[in-house]
């Protein structure tokens, strides 16, 4: 289970089995999505399979999953998307009216996202050979003039901000899941983050890197920047936007917050210059209100990611193994 | 399971669930792949996931299906495939060296394709949600100027072309998967079909409708450009190359060959007067030598597929409901 994770043991699948396997030069690139030029036009182009587990939960269900998750990975080149393929694997018993309601979700997801669900396919399997629903989903968008948005670009002096609270797809997941009750409902905060990129973008194309800290969390985001950049990274731990009944939730379960999955944030790293400007966008855009600086890029510790403690001390943040929970999307 | 098959049941799916929950435009196209324009490109996108069983069988296994099914659906609109997505879901337990060998199994397909795959996607899922591996592929290429292939293009005086002996695909997991023998062995025809569709298109542009029979074998595919076009088609059921071992096969299991599905052969509608020279070039082609000219497009019975058979009877060829076999691709 640990190598669907999206940490270490993900990492040595794709470098020791599918790079080598595959040959090709994109693949190597370490962005969330591949960075191609076809006909004179630059595109992304990105792919996810979805398997979460339950298909339907508290801010979200598999449907809207499928088309966040890539429209964002898209998004994450700066690059705004334009088509999806959908293929769905049916587990043979699962009911008409369940497919019929994950396809709605999954179309106003689209519509949402201002998304064209272009072509599509589905399968069939025998009970016991899937779990109602499978879906996966890749996408087109076309990356604008001017833009180079990869993990390589982060630098020393860069400012890293994110979106919003972190933690609450992965504890919203994991409650519904296990019947577990934190007194306030914690809802998903699955979104399609294409619109707030463009109003970063609108500040300054010299955005440095992009990145949705979904499988693995903040922690495995920032550690695939530091390792592609070969730069430290330096968190305040106190800075980082941690709902309480998040904390709460991940404090009664033992975990950290650090690692839970997000579905509908960004992490950003700016020039130092750009940073409070595009904070400011950020804050006015609903998906960005709670946006904050949370730290910066430093040319020591190359590779890693440390977090200094409210008490002052200093602690090394690492890629995690696995996911802590796995099928989270 | 027959919503799974490529036949009447699947069409179903779509036309009452897919289609108007995601409204697009595009998807309501009934070709292969959808064609798209992207930054000035015009673009052939097309996705299918592989859940074929057993993963390996007689003539190739489920990574190489996974390239050649997505290249052929590109390559039915005249599209040379340019970059793959590929988006595995493992189950929990299937061997390190499994995912291995069908990771260089795709990577050679790609190669010998000559499409890159650009990005990718790994889930697992618990022992008994799965059936070792699943593979979801994406595909974009190029579609050229002045190419217009699309089941609505068939037009009464069409030349309707197979591009070699059929059936081969489905027999050869039939027979791996149910343990019979036929005395041959008989392989799969699973091979990319980009190259061939090259040397027709450089006899003409003209080519109206190229279609790959897969699931649902030449009866869904040419009852799918009947109805999309409404024209009718008609067959001289002699004419049909199928090879004597899977005529053999097909006898004994029940089965009609029309229905059968393959992974390296394609149907095409061409102009009358091109007919000669694009048979010509298709058998000067390595995957193209066993072409021949089996049936034609008429204005009588639109939506409608009869075949003539070898003692001057009629029949007509329904559209199947769902898939003979299950899990075939």
């Amino acid at each position: 289970m640990g190598h669907g994770g999206g940490g270490a043991l993900s990492a040595e699948l794709v470098e020791h089995i599918f790079a080598p396997a595959f040959g090709g030069r994109t693949l190597s690139a370490l962005g969330d999505s591949a960075h191609l030029e076809l006909g004179g036009a630059r595109l992304a182009f990105s792919t996810d399979s979805f398997v979460v587990r339950p298909l339907f939960f508290p801010g979200g269900s598999i449907g809207d999953l499928a088309v966040n998750g890539t429209v964002n990975d898209l998004a994450m080149s700066g690059a705004r998307a334009a088509y999806l393929s959908c293929g769905f694997i049916l587990e043979e018993g699962v009911s008409v009216a369940t497919v019929a309601r994950v396809a709605h979700a999954l179309g106003d997801a689209a519509r949402t996202a201002g998304v064209e669900v272009a072509t599509g396919d589905t399968k069939v399997v025998e009970t016991g050979h899937g779990d109602g629903i499978y879906i996966n989903t890749a996408g087109i968008g076309l990356i604008p003039d001017g833009v180079d948005i990869r993990p390589e670009r982060a630098v020393p002096g860069d400012v890293v901000i994110v979106s919003g609270p972190i933690g609450q797809h992965g504890v919203a997941i994991l409650s519904v899941r296990e019947g577990l009750e934190f007194g306030v409902e914690i809802q998903s905060d699955c979104a399609a983050l294409g619109g707030l990129v463009r109003t970063m973008l609108d500040v300054t194309k010299d955005v440095h890197v992009l990145r949705d800290p979904t499988r693995g969390g903040m922690a495995a985001a920032l550690n695939e920047i530091a390792k592609a950049a070969s730069v430290g990274v330096v968190l305040q731990e106190n800075r980082l936007p941690v709902p309480p009944e998040v904390a709460n939730a991940c404090a009664i379960l033992g975990l950290d917050p650090m690692y839970v999955a997000n579905e509908g944030k960004l992490v950003a790293f700016v020039p130092r210059e750009d940073a409070d400007a595009v904070l400011a966008a950020m804050r006015a855009h609903p998906l960005g209100s709670g946006a904050a600086i949370v730290g910066e890029c430093v040319a020591d510790h190359p590779g890693m990611v440390v977090a200094r403690t409210a008490l002052g001390g200093t602690r090394v943040v690492d890629l995690p193994l696995g996911e802590q929970l796995p099928r989270i999307c």
